[in-house]
């Protein structure tokens, strides 16, 4: 059971046990990813896309898995008569019964490292990246379990404080993607930018050119209430996931702003 | 002269006028950026790769190119011996001699709209994606040129106040793409969220569910000197920057919470 808790092997480097609860925090705390699909013909158009999308980490069958050793999907939703979503099963995977190739990518930035040579400046991130397999959702119980995840991602209790649950028009108008993930990693980098010996023994470089990191954090700002909103007070559960996320954010950029972890 | 100042036609909607210099200001906003390229042998690993990186907009050609009207190349950077940057005349250009195709996107998230219905929740947000030819850049004046864009797109101003020009080993030790744009397009999401009549009109709903814009906007924090800064205060470029930025992303954000522009 343990071996099988893990990505199947791929050509690719197997995500490291170790690795997979880094990889899952980072799409957990990132709930705007990338997505980047392949040509449908590359002889006439040879380009990549890439589209921002919302999205969530998780296991329908296995909605308690262990982030560390278990397996998990990743899922994304938009317009059922967008692009992306109509790609699965078109002519892009014809060669993939597997589902649409993609690779989805996380990215935090914390902070901003200045060193004394330009070449040296660089920023504090955590980048997660996983390829996979997408395919449509089309059980209600799942479409409606990953827009559930996909949701509170963005906010958390958010759901269950929403009207609820969808309507049949509403789920026909949306569509759902399950990714399955075939390889995943993470790269972290934290701490003071690294300065060459040379240049630091120089007193003529070091006496003019500052050093330091500017810690980088996305912050949420106060609610701005909607026109039409009739709920006089901002709920609880939305001021304190403000706060909570505000404060946790901030400690961690400042912290890695000197700290290397 | 003016027909020769867009970006060539393609079989994408070639990019119009007015939508460049949205194009270009959001690429000047987020430095950091994501690329995504295609696999070397789709037969043994069929999925595209996204890196986030560093990069600058610009033109080494015509450095004062007016963003509405004149097309611009895009910049990334990287160490001389990561894979992205040796890609250029490998394998996977073989069908393209006019460079690796790439995909290049920009995005700022500016706010985090809740409505009434879980499907009606989106973002607020600048997106900005970009489809083009990569070539290594191997004229050092460009190369110094397109790395001074690209350091001054982190912080402006930081290359005239660190130690220049760079070394030949800083040179041979990092190299630069030049990104010939092909086509590029951008997607900007203001205002509250969108609730339909059925819903705003349902008591039960709209006295329950609170509705309205998190303005959300990446924070840069008061700097964290290095342990071998000699500087004493922290240069009033840098601290005019920090205010500066803040203050507009802040604003920005706040503004497209309640008004669609």
């Amino acid at each position: 059971m343990e071996e099988s808790s893990t990505y199947p092997k791929h050509n690719r480097s197997t995500v490291r046990r170790l690795r997979d609860r880094t990889v899952h925090a980072i799409f957990s705390a990132a709930p705007i990813v990338h997505v980047s699909f392949l040509p449908t013909d590359p002889s006439v158009d040879p380009f990549p896309t890439i589209l921002p999308m919302l999205g969530a980490i998780g296991s329908f069958g296995n909605p308690s898995a262990d982030p560390a050793t278990e397996p998990l999907d990743f899922y994304i939703h938009g317009h059922a008569s967008s692009r992306l979503m109509k790609l699965p099963g078109s002519k892009l995977t014809e060669d993939h019964p597997e589902g649409l190739p993609v690779c989805v990518a996380a990215t935090l930035v914390d902070g901003i490292k200045l060193a004394l040579t330009p070449f040296n400046h660089s920023c504090n991130y955590r980048s997660a990246v996983l390829h996979g397999y997408a395919n449509l959702v089309t059980d209600e119980d799942e479409k409606n379990w990953a827009m559930h995840r996909i949701t509170d991602a963005l906010v958390p209790d958010r759901w269950n404080n929403t009207r609820v649950p969808p309507s049949k028009p509403e789920l026909q108008a949306t569509s759902v993607l399950r990714i399955t993930i075939v390889s995943a990693s993470a790269k972290i980098s934290t701490g003071p930018a690294g300065d060459d010996r040379k240049e630091l023994q120089n007193d003529d470089v070091t006496s003019k050119v500052w050093t330091g990191v500017f810690p980088v954090w996305e912050h949420v700002g106060p609610p701005v209430e909607s026109k039409t909103n009739k709920v006089a007070l901002v709920p609880e559960y939305l001021g304190s996931w403000m706060r909570e996320r505000n404060a946790s954010r901030e400690e961690y950029a400042v912290k890695v702003a000197s700290d290397k972890i």
